[in-house]
């Protein structure tokens, strides 16, 4: 089996999401909008699935964690103390001839238009990436709010009320996935960097002295969530362990991807110390301190944050499952092109079974089926075509087993089970399937 | 037991959001942001049950209606389409002296200021509640673009995309779920009425001549939903059909819910005719109709919507839950004070079992209980305080099953079962218990 790998595996695997409905440009029939990806049917099952196995992972399997959903617009002083509204931002330079904006560490001379080749460009400004708006009856400054950046801040923000309304004592920690917004100025690889994306992070609040402790448990357990349970295979992932820190951190790492366009930014694991807690606190005028009973000391809570991008998780998903297969196509007896598979893990594929009579006749027999599987799996029915065009599109949109009933099956009470990426196929009792495709399922 | 309904009622469910973390102010450390809410942990948790059980009724369990997920963003000619950038507004006029605006319909004299009593005020003008921001380099109108004000337009500008890959026929549905923004000009009632919130809406695609029943389907449909999923009584809801009709609608009726401020909105259904596909595809220059195979027609499909708001269904199980139960608490040997609890449905309960152990040396046979129900439910294990406390503290948060570990569990493997609405208590089998449980928490 060939893996496809290289520079034209992304424009497949977007080609793919397009044609199959997992993910296409917003508002394409008005010419789309640069930086906005919209999830179709098996996108927003795919989306939904890796989300709700983060959440289970981080909030409800754990005592020690709990779960807030917090609004994208906040009070703006939020971005104040946080340092996006002066901080976040791109150095951007105007050409005074052609009236374009550029990005100057994208540019080649700052001093000469790379459009028209004007000297007439402006004394580079901050260009800030948060997308501002206006709340309540008047536009002006005064009204001005902001979408947030990035997911985190509230958390930082409403640590207080959470944590005295769920009784949590440190350590514990505050997790939320939601969308967050940038105004990129260059969107680019499909949706790894996009205006609007969805964010999934956790903050965990702990004492100084047992930080270090938890960032590496916590780099631990987010390597364990791609590896063990989104099975990336560990040759396709590295961490990046950051030399030059933000403001914010005292140590941070990066988890990266082998995306085919390179290594690409899936989690960021940091240890922020106790700088937003402090600033929130000198900005709001509140008293954001912890007082430790154990310890009978009062101090300020350190943060270790781990923070995913879902949009990034999902087209890593879509990158490492994409492949070619001439042989096996032969296989099947079919040799007039490539067979595509999708080879996506079986807890987060879109549909995790296929039902598919070999005759339209044998739909009662095969509907009954899919009936019992859909109570406990994503289940598709599909009686419209050859088997073998109905096993390629399975193939496409990542299905794992296909099961196929024939004229067979009225005789033996037996069907078809069909592996997606060997393409072997097993002999199943039908009151033994269930069984088969549990311990399958996981 | 004294059902609490009144005047008072709403600002008791706000104070009981706040103390046990439910919904409060967004950055109220920042002295808050007028109409915007943020989810606490059992907040979020009520939300995203109350969201997945929509989802599960509306799209997994059904054949012909797929999901989709937009961007909040998208090509601002979507909203000239749909009539939102012309007409969605609210008429306003200025003081010229105290330099305020007010809403024109909420005036007693339009000519009078209703702050300053000045009768200096401007011509009336509409004033747009789409949220706007602007996407890319430039902050000019070219690049203007707006928060969706509801999540269905989205869904007719994919209808195309979104059927030809899901391979969809007539009659068809897509539904998705999502933040929408509106500069509510006075935003009240707690969540009722506030300026980002959560959508969840369904567009119905078929013939002309079946969408009148297509609309008496789905008006069945989504009461069952509120009536046998939710478990709201028939008496606090109910139908209001509309007499005069919005630009866009053949036919619509409110499913009203009973809240304490008056009859509210928390579901509009909608025959929508071919009112959107035809301004899209007017102003797209796409053809957007449909070839019917089967009657070899080509049309605009005409929509069946049904629209709801999982903030506002959320205040109304909050709402119908709260009670304040005297008697009943002076029988648990307490009479101190009001019992106060949640009375929400077991499907959606934030918690769904206690685990409380009788003193914390029956910790260990607690916790292995607790293992062993969290596999299978929402469950919380709390050992700190009287049991009197416990049971208090998970009546306000709406556990409809306390199960409590004594002396006697050691020697009869059996533990109390205690029912949260009419305090009664059984005593369960250990063996038996998860059997007990299945039974009644659907």
């Amino acid at each position: 089996m060939s893996n496809v790998r290289g520079n034209d595996t992304l424009a497949k695997v977007v080609a793919l999401c397009k044609r199959r409905g997992f993910v296409f440009q917003s508002s394409e029939i008005y010419d789309g909008i640069n930086g906005f990806w919209d999830y179709g049917p098996y996108g927003v099952t795919l989306r939904r699935s890796v989300e709700q196995l983060w959440w289970k992972h981080m909030v409800e399997d754990r005592d020690n964690v709990v779960g807030l959903d917090s609004t994208i617009i906040c009070n703006p002083r939020v971005w104040k103390a946080s340092g996006h509204l002066d901080q976040f931002s791109d150095l951007m330079t105007d050409c005074l001839d052609c009236r374009r904006r550029f990005r100057v560490d994208q540019m080649e001379d700052p001093g000469t238009c790379p459009e028209c080749g004007s000297k007439q460009m402006t004394e580079p400004r901050e260009f800030n990436l948060m997308m501002k708006t206006f709340v309540g009856p008047v536009f002006d400054e005064e009204h001005a709010a902001y979408l947030r950046a990035e997911t985190c801040q509230p958390i930082f923000v409403d640590f207080d009320q959470v944590r005295i309304a769920s009784r949590q004592k440190l350590p514990f920690g505050i997790a939320q996935t939601g969308k967050a917004f940038r105004n990129e100025i260059n969107p680019r690889f499909f949706t790894f960097r996009s205006r609007e994306f969805v964010q999934m992070e956790m903050e965990f609040f702990c004492r100084a002295d047992e930080a270090m402790a938890w960032y590496d448990y916590w780099k631990a357990e987010r390597w364990s969530f791609y590896r063990d349970l989104l099975r990336f295979p560990e040759e396709t992932l590295k961490i990046h362990e950051h030399e030059k820190l933000a403001h914010y951190a005292q140590a941070a790492l990066d988890i990266e991807y082998a995306f085919p366009f390179g290594w690409g930014e899936i989690e960021g694991i940091h240890h922020r110390g106790t700088w937003d807690m402090g600033r929130h606190g000198e900005f709001s005028g509140r008293d954001l301190s912890y007082f430790d009973q154990e310890h009978n000391e009062r101090f300020l809570p350190t943060v270790v944050e781990t923070s995913c991008g879902l949009d990034r998780i999902c087209l890593a998903l879509l990158c490492r499952g994409y492949r070619e297969d001439m042989a096996a196509t032969q296989k099947e007896g079919r040799d007039e092109d490539v067979r595509v598979l999708l080879s996506l893990p079986p807890l987060v594929s879109p549909v995790q079974v296929a039902v598919l009579p070999l005759v339209k006749k044998l739909g009662e027999t095969a509907a009954g089926l899919f009936r019992d599987l859909r109570r406990r799996w994503r289940t598709e029915y599909d009686e419209g075509g050859s088997i073998g065009k109905r096993y390629r599109r399975q193939d496409e949109i990542g299905t794992p087993f296909c099961v196929t009933v024939d004229y067979e099956s009225l005789e033996d009470r037996a069907v078809t089970v069909r592996h997606r990426d060997s393409m072997t196929q097993d002999r199943v009792g039908m009151d033994a399937l269930v069984g088969y495709l549990a311990e399958r399922l996981v």
